[in-house]
């Protein structure tokens, strides 16, 4: 199992606020995160397929397939906008990393899947809001 | 003559408009980065000193010191803000890194003068608005 | 499955040295980690919880609780200390990175998977002694 | 279970171009990557051993040690070198990172397991053709 | 002065080799860098422009702009080639970082200053061989 | 005027505090950085020598010389050491870094500039304690 991996970055505006509770339950919930005139990121995204290199190519996926795909399900979207207005995909969603990775994920799934190598799967999508602050989806990863 | 230098970050949304201007020029000078509903940054700041050391502590400023003047008089204001609304000291100022770079500056050159050793001048102050978009204002070099 | 991840960092003194062994053995074995008068690193340090978000909140974990926690259990302990000597809950350990990895996790575990959404798990504690050599441990891996 | 990873680095010319199909074929397929006069990077590449610490050392594997090896079996054929042409143990193998990653993990293996705690496998190798273009080598990760 | 500062990068192949020296002096000389069969770098460039924003903008200049000169002078003839063979503005350089980065100031300097705000002027170019090697031109600091 | 720079890294342990003073005033002064029993970092050195290329051989200095006078005026000395004692060149001097980089500067001079190119300097030495903390001496820049 080889996995390979392409990194890309965009950056947005977003603000953590549940619609369904009040406005103190997101103040204390969410701090500085909650506040009302929204903050920004410049987001990392890192998509790794796994999968067996085409024996005529090498490749597992070529990564320029795969920037392409990032860029026009991800990126087009999302890049300059605002997470919680902007962007049809998202709509009901909180924007945490946690629900963006998940969201990413999804989008990308079926058209990464058909431009890889026979068998290969979408194995995760991994997040940086900041350096320090990362979330990652891997639905092949099981515990216990 | 020695340099310090102190890192250290915040993020914000913002978007880049010149309200004395029509909407058609806004949108053709800032393209992307004046789309309607902010976007954001992690903003990477440097701070720079430049003196001698004391001879007492070894230190041209004492980079604690240094790290809380850069929390009160910028952090503060402007971390998890929309940068054209929220920061009183950006009032006016379209929030290019050019303009952020000089109004950072303006804030802390007194306290941080007052804080650094006998002689010492804030010498630059240095903005990522991305890993690969950065400004810089460094009122000492001359040029010709 | 969901894995969110908190980077923080530190610094510390340390030295490979078993006492239960001669010095020549000692500095055989360890090189310029024996050498007498200490050494020391920038720690980076990486915690990661998997889980499901909370529906209410859309977090695995709050990621400034997982920040304080972190900064309860191992930085305030160890930071600007010297690991051989200064650390209750590093008694009788030898500091290599493996060593550390497993009781930074243990510290960690307790208190973590108390603040995280219900079924959370502390998933893996990495740690960069330099950033060429990391040790992660990950009791949730198993192979073959 | 602990994962320890040594990382480092050497630059190699290269082109991908399968030689049992067409100019045009290759062109097509591999774009830039194709262009007949070479083009080159700086590698970077993370070697990862799982086992348990040494009770007498508290190493899995002695970082010095698993450097040596790196350095004997992939840096002195690879470093400064042409990938396609200089390399006897990739004769025969298209340069793209997924082949490469596998090659460099076959030449690992029994050293690094001789120089490794008991019961310890070199789990993974892990290759940064670019920082954003990435491939991993780990057949002990099974899927489904 | 304000100092803007777009970075990007590139890969390429080369091989240092003075053709009016003997091989031996050659091989002497520059080592691994000599090797004939080419190696190759991924190159970073950071390209730095001094002077006051526009007014209007805020702009010392669009960095868009800045990125599109330095796509079409420098990486479009670079990027993926071998630098002693393939790009006619090196004809007859030997591709140190020393030369390459005074080159590509000279290809940048007309289209640079006639896209940014008025009087500014392109301060330096810095080029990243590797991550530890690195070479900058400025003609602007003068010694002594 | 082209610089180039070679940057590489070493780890060592230290304490801030100054003999001729008490013990409360170093413990205020210094905070952290005072504890007794020492701390350590992964330092990063920046080393820049300024001057024309040779014609010969397209260098201002041959960066493997360089690497190799750093490794034998600093690194050796340093690397794995602990400041206060083990370091000759260090006797009596307060390790911040404001007065490492001078003394690393002073160390280096000589022995850089005889293998320079004609007429070159020593132009800087950089010094990351952490990469937040940076200290440069640079001799050449004057202000005022």
């Amino acid at each position: 199992m080889i996995f390979v991996t392409r990194k890309t970055h965009f950056n947005a505006a977003h603000r953590l606020h549940n619609p369904n509770r009040s406005d103190d339950w997101n103040s204390e919930t969410y701090g500085k995160c909650n506040y009302p005139n929204w903050h920004g990121h410049n987001y990392i995204i890192e998509v790794t397929v796994a999968g067996s290199p085409d024996p005529e190519t090498g490749y597992v996926i070529d990564l320029g397939d795969l920037k392409s795909i990032i860029n026009e399900k991800v990126l087009e979207p999302c890049d300059h906008r605002n997470l919680n207005i902007d962007v049809p995909f998202l709509e009901g969603v909180i924007p945490t990393s946690e629900n963006l990775v998940k969201a990413f994920y999804d989008q990308l799934k079926d058209e990464v899947e058909a431009a890889a190598s026979e068998g290969s799967i979408l194995y995760s999508v991994k997040l940086f809001e900041t350096e320090r602050n990362i979330a990652e989806y891997c639905p092949y990863i099981t515990i216990g």
